[in-house]
């Protein structure tokens, strides 16, 4: 058996979904999942579909998806065939372990399926946490003035190991156009806030100031607009008058840590659409 | 346009999607949403599907669907007509207010698109809220000896209301088989408990003594096995050691009124299919 | 036994807590309550007791408690006795009814032990609720050009009544610094937002437009800073890319009609005190 | 400065908040946090306080307190000084990795403030995480012939290093009351699930067949009655039908290590004191 996802979208008309399933069905293809969705203020069809085929010969498919769907109904899509070769993704880090120690504990015990090829930094702290997960690790150091220079050795790295998609660790950079033209969608950030309160560098003291009693953070898909690219999960804590800067920070933590690695795995599961700016999150 | 919500189950088997979806393609209906789950254990799949039709003879449609699809196939299904006359739900409660007082306020305003006959209760001291929303109040007493004699009552205002289903409010009676026989997955109950955790009669005072650290309430289907029929919607709150029984209760009131509300709204707008005594909630 | 609630702040110094509970006990009190809060950044110290007293003289204990104890420790403090007349808790409302129908639902049921003299409102289609818990309903419209002589109406009511503290149940014009002044920290707020995110009037359509993953509500005492005073209770619920903004203000309507009335407890608990446009909230 | 931490429960009377406070200014400490809780239906009396002094003998201290309050008051109490050496934690576990890279994670980092003399299993295949942190691995097979003398070993270790704690990390084993005594409120174990539902050794597979829509995971100390011990932490997750078995448990997993950490952190802060099989948890 072989199974594929598809991820669909288009602007939205009648017949659509029937002319999808028809179009697998004629193709020997039997559909597992379908899910849809219809942004209704832009008027766009969204399509997630997995399907399992005996024979597939994906360039023959791929050709007839593209004449048969995709021009007549102006489709985008992807298609992904499952039990290939491991997505590859790169970790960025800086100081903070915590997301580094949870990732690679979910690696290592394989419930994320993917392959590292190497973790950067612009601190040479974590290294040892690398050493001892057996991953290659790259300290490319960042300032203003050797930023541009930075970017093209991390870039290289990137391209050298033809890397899917990067996580951004509690990397404590800001990523430029350069790099993210390159992964567009495919850079995943966590925020160390419930967006979009408290944007920018030190939203916990923000929110300390602030008097909130609940905190939170968020994972999204990086854009040249600094946290404000597509929500992929956020999760929220309850905190009190109680807590100080450090306890805030502490409790933001375990919520950075698993909101990060459950947007890593939605994204892998290829289960994200992006939508102006927004995203869509199959289940 | 005229638009429905079909509902169908059957032993999962390949082109089951494909076949509804042409189907519905070739009868002139858009399919607008279209949701499936399969039930990997059990080997069931369950689909949940809204169509819009320019035109629709209802009766002919439904001939053809039951030859060409539903024989086949061997379909269980359901077929729902959208802005035709409301669904007809009838409330029973017993001596608290706030589960009643939420869903009449929504009621009112129309966020639940519900005709409600009438309320049933064993007691009388909920009236003067039914006459402030001008609603039909039956005061049915239960006792051990009169609780047949109640039930038939019951069953006659049910049937002579034409009513659809039931919602009990924190109606503190049990519902025997013959009332339950007669609106299968159609008597929404609210537990002022985190099922399975705590179920009979005093849940909260178990929660007390037990210390737990979260309490909850469960919206279900009844069953004749008391309080283990498909949970619907479940929501929890944070309580601890500073709460006695009584705040306990009144945390509870809060999520028992929200739950069963949200509950309601799932079984109207037919997002809910029964499955091995499970539900499943469709988006 | 009469029973007090002492609610203490002043400058952080050694030995306050044991001078506070020492002058309890000579003056023949049983403290049963008692916690406190340190501001460590302002270096501020907050206290909330609960005593009994066999016999009280108020008059007394009030004296000795200003010579001893408030001006050699330069203290903040108010002392409420319990079981004397209900709170006076004034309720404005619009259009929108969930808030109003919860908090007198509430309020009939004693879950809010307060005395409600009226209701304003700048609209009067809320009139039939108010009537139906027998409350005296105001209808004082507002708009640009009336808006002082309103204001006037409203405060020569408030006065008249004597109203401890006012309730606006999703009232959607803002409260100037004229009424403020009068009512200072007394004046609570419910925002269809989780702040500081979606501050302003529609909340609802920028979370949407934002595509975030969980919505908020947060009561607050209303100060001159519009969405800016002092937070007391906030709640929040996970949403999906299938919700519409409708659904989003639906969603929202629970969470604003639970957070609004738990700020209202407390409130009447007399467990707030704040601190530097924050709050404590004493369990 | 030395710092201290006094927790004190005895039979509920008045004066005792007063005589605490009272004795702790004469002594020439300052408290710097006091709270208290009352059981009444057991009228007992809990109280947390913790005070600095300029200077303290802690033996004098310790001597006056039990002649001046700890007899007339009849008081349990336990006093612990800040800044000494470091409390030691066992880590128990055995085939699952989450919890103990979590824990050691956090060790490292220094987010726990312990002293972790050795890891102890019944398997032998998470020895190289033990080792990575260069932490002692003792692998002691269990099974049914062999835990007596393994117990054994256990303790011998235990008592070796002065042992003050011991965290189950998901370890498979039932301790037996011989452990348990040793070490009564010192055994920290985190079970599957949201206790008291699905007590026992499958939990995410009762979740699955009761399809519950909510998921938790209870942190306990460990009593001789499985499962029951008094709950120190609990935190819940929102799943649905589209979650399987497999999903259950990865979602769980995400609770576990959390709760774990959180109640192992009140612990160490002495934060936690045990009434009747419950909790008190002070802020």
């Amino acid at each position: 058996m072989k199974k594929i996802t598809l991820l669909i979208s288009c602007k939205d008309k009648p017949g659509i979904i029937a002319n999808v399933t028809d179009f697998i069905s004629k193709n020997k293809g039997n559909i597992t999942y379908v899910d849809q969705h219809v942004d209704t203020e832009q008027d766009v069809f969204f399509m997630r579909l997995e399907c399992e085929f005996k024979n597939l010969d994906s360039k023959s498919f791929t050709l007839r998806f593209e004449n048969n769907l995709s021009k007549p109904f102006a489709l985008t899509w992807e298609i992904y065939t499952h039990n290939e070769t491991l997505p590859k993704m790169a970790v960025f880090v800086s100081k903070y372990d915590h997301c580094l120690y949870d990732i690679l504990g979910r690696y290592k015990s394989q419930e994320l399926k993917v392959n590292i090829p190497f973790i950067i930094s612009n601190h040479d702290i974590l290294k040892p946490i690398a050493d001892s997960f057996k991953i290659p690790f790259y300290h490319i150091p960042v300032t203003k003035t050797i930023k541009v220079e930075a970017e093209k050795m991390q870039l290289r790295l990137l391209k050298q190991h033809n890397v899917d998609f990067i996580v951004l660790a509690r990397y404590m950079q800001i990523i430029t156009g350069k790099l993210i033209e390159q992964f567009p969608n495919n850079i995943i950030n966590i925020h160390h806030s419930f967006l979009p309160a408290f944007v920018g560098a030190k939203p916990y003291h923000s929110a300390f100031k602030r008097g909130v009693k609940i905190i939170g953070a968020t994972s999204h898909y990086v854009t040249e607009d600094l946290d404000a690219g597509p929500i992929i999960e956020q999760d929220v804590a309850r905190v009190s008058h109680t807590f100080n800067i450090k306890d805030l920070i502490a409790k933001g933590r375990d919520l950075e840590k698993i909101v990060l690695a459950n947007a890593i795995k939605q994204h892998l599961n290829r289960k994200v659409m992006v939508n102006n700016n927004k995203t869509i999150i199959f289940s």
